[in-house]
Parts: structure tokens; C-alpha cells; sequence
């Protein structure tokens, strides 16, 4: 027994991941289940905006099946390194996190074994875990409400921009007197 | 005169602009151009990684016209505040690195007046602001080629998880005692 993720069927959502991130990766999918989970517990019609505590596939779901992107600003990534997300109203910060909980995986080890990096890939039965995400849905999902600290909520940038004297590029005059990248943050040789 | 932006037709990418970012922003709009400029100027069918200089709009341009997002770990955002982005062979480090760029924006004054944040929204005259965009296409971006540094080429993450004594989550053993979370970058009241 499959339920909906969001308005689509379960394969329409395989097909969608497939396009958007490359292959059907398994924490796209449950991330598929725990954002249908989390938006179903928000109240009707709230304005949300998402964060997500890994930069590992589940910002993509969020992408996917949410109105928040990273470029639009609507998506924090918080590299936390757990397999979180919360969306939260925008005004008052309130919300509901949801997380892929281990104590819940009992009934379906592979996922477990995946999760916890038990296995190695190769030694990873692929065809179970599939199955296995299917069947658990979000019946190995916890959730509770929050509310999100200010520090946290992403401030749209507002400041004056003006072009490095260095690079002359544009940049956001509040970073200082040349641009981050001139400050020795240039990622290129 | 409009070029395609990768395979689509620019009106084709507007619309798909739309369903992901919501709304067909400006910055997405050049950044499909700058994305398609980037793709050209790569050796042909080279697997390439993305780095993206700013949080805003451009990365999700890179997500729809490229394989790389922020979920597979192909995009890495720097928020350097510079309107640029370089794609880069995975193995070899080398690419190439577009920016939009203030001296070749003569000919369209009200791309300039919105990149360099000299109007209102209110004051601009959004009309023209799409046109201008559309008529620019590649003539306001440059491009050179470009090495990455090995710190700024995103490391997968492929250590040894375990369950956090304080949250009961999974986590990075290699983050210390406890997750990220409890070591106090938790973002929940
Ligand atoms: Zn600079
Ligand atoms: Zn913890």
C-alpha cells in the first residue's frame, strides 16, 4: 500500500527524481515521504519556507515537491549532518520537523542497513531496499512541532551592492571593502 | 534575437522557471544564458561539476539546466555574493567560469539599474527589464577559463554514521561526541 507523495503517484515521483537529480537515489525517495508528511502537518494554506539538516539528497525532494528552492531562498541547507527537515511558517517560525527515525526501522532492515552504513554497496541487496521504502512509506518517520530561532531564519539581503575595486565584480558592499572572493575566499588557482 | 537555452526555446524556459522558482525572476532568466554559455565552452561530453558564487537565483538555474543540484552533491554554493558560476571537469579540476558583467551593460541600462540595485522595485520599469534581458542574451556575460582549488571540490561524505547519545539521530561520527545539533547549532528553539 503506497500512499500519494503530494499530488503524485509514487512512480510519477520516481520519474520526477530520476529527472531532476539523476537516478531514483533511496533518501530522495523517503525524502519524498517525509515532505508529503510534513506539509500535511502544517496548517492549511500557511505561507512555509524549509530547512534541511544534510546537504545530501533531501534538499532535492524539498525542491522537487515544495514551492522553496535554493535560489529563491525559501530552502536553507544546514549541514547538520542528520536526516532532517522542518518547514516552518515564515512569520511566526513555526513548524513541524520531521526526521528518518532508526528506532522505527525494526521491520525493514535493509533500509536500516543503508541508513547506518552497515553495508557496503556492494554488498547491498538494492531490489529490497527499494521494496522496503515503498512499503515503510512514512511509517518510519517522526515528527514534531518547533519553532525556529531567529539566527536561523534566512534574511533576504537587502544591503547596497557596488563592484570590487579589485575584481570589479558586483558585490554586497556590507561584505567590506573588496568582495569575499578578493578576501581570499577565491575558490579557483 | 534570441538563442536556445540549452534545448529549450527561451519561452520553454521561462515556463520552466516558473514551476520551480516560482516566478520567472530576472537573475534565473540570465542565469539560464550564462549556464548555456558555460555548457559551450566545455569540452564536449565531459562530466563536470558546478560551483556557484551566490545563494541567489543562479543556482537554480544551474539545477534546471544541468545534472548538477544541490541533493547530488554536483552543485556546491559559495556564497561569495559575486553573480557568477564555473562548471569544472570532475577529475581534472578544469573549466570555466561566467559572469554577468557590469562593463558590457551599456546597451541595457535597466539590467544595470537591477544588478546594481540603483532603482526601487518600484521605480523599475519591469517591462524593459525583460526585454533588455532577452535582447542581451550572452552579450553582458564573460567568461575565462578557470582551475579550482582541491579545498573548494566538494568532498562526498563517506564515513562511518551512528546514532547521537544526546538526540538519538544518525550522524557523522567524524563530527565529534555528539551530532552538530547538540554540539549547540541547533536550530529549534
Ligand atoms: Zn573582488
Ligand atoms: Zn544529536
Amino acid at each position: 500500500m503506497t500512499s500519494k507523495i503530494m499530488s503524485y503517484s509514487y512512480d510519477e515521483y520516481i520519474e520526477l527524481v530520476r529527472s531532476f537529480h539523476g537516478f531514483p537515489a533511496p533518501g530522495v525517495l523517503i525524502g519524498g515521504f517525509m515532505v508529503d508528511l510534513a506539509v500535511k502537518n502544517l496548517p492549511e494554506g500557511v505561507l512555509y519556507d524549509a530547512l534541511c539538516e544534510t546537504k545530501t539528497c533531501l534538499p532535492d525532494a524539498i525542491q522537487l515537491l515544495t514551492p522553496c528552492t535554493i535560489g529563491n531562498g525559501w530552502l536553507t541547507v544546514l549541514p547538520l549532518g542528520r536526516y532532517a527537515l522542518s518547514l516552518y511558517d515564515k512569520y511566526t517560525h513555526e513548524g513541524v520537523r520531521v526526521y528518518l527515525d532508526e528506532a522505527k526501522m525494526g521491520p525493514w532492515q535493509e533500509v536500516r542497513n543503508w541508513f547506518m552504513k552497515l553495508k557496503t554497496k556492494q554488498e547491498q541487496d538494492t531490489e529490497r531496499l527499494y521494496r522496503e521504502i515503498q512499503e515503510a512509506g512514512q511509517d518510519m518517520l517522526s515528527l514534531r512541532p518547533v519553532k525556529l530561532k531567529p539566527e536561523f531564519v534566512q534574511e533576504k539581503h537587502k544591503g547596497k551592492v557596488a563592484l570590487c575595486p579589485k575584481c570589479g565584480e558586483s558585490y554586497p558592499v556590507s561584505d567590506g571593502e573588496v568582495c569575499l572572493g578578493c578576501q581570499g575566499s577565491d575558490p579557483y588557482f
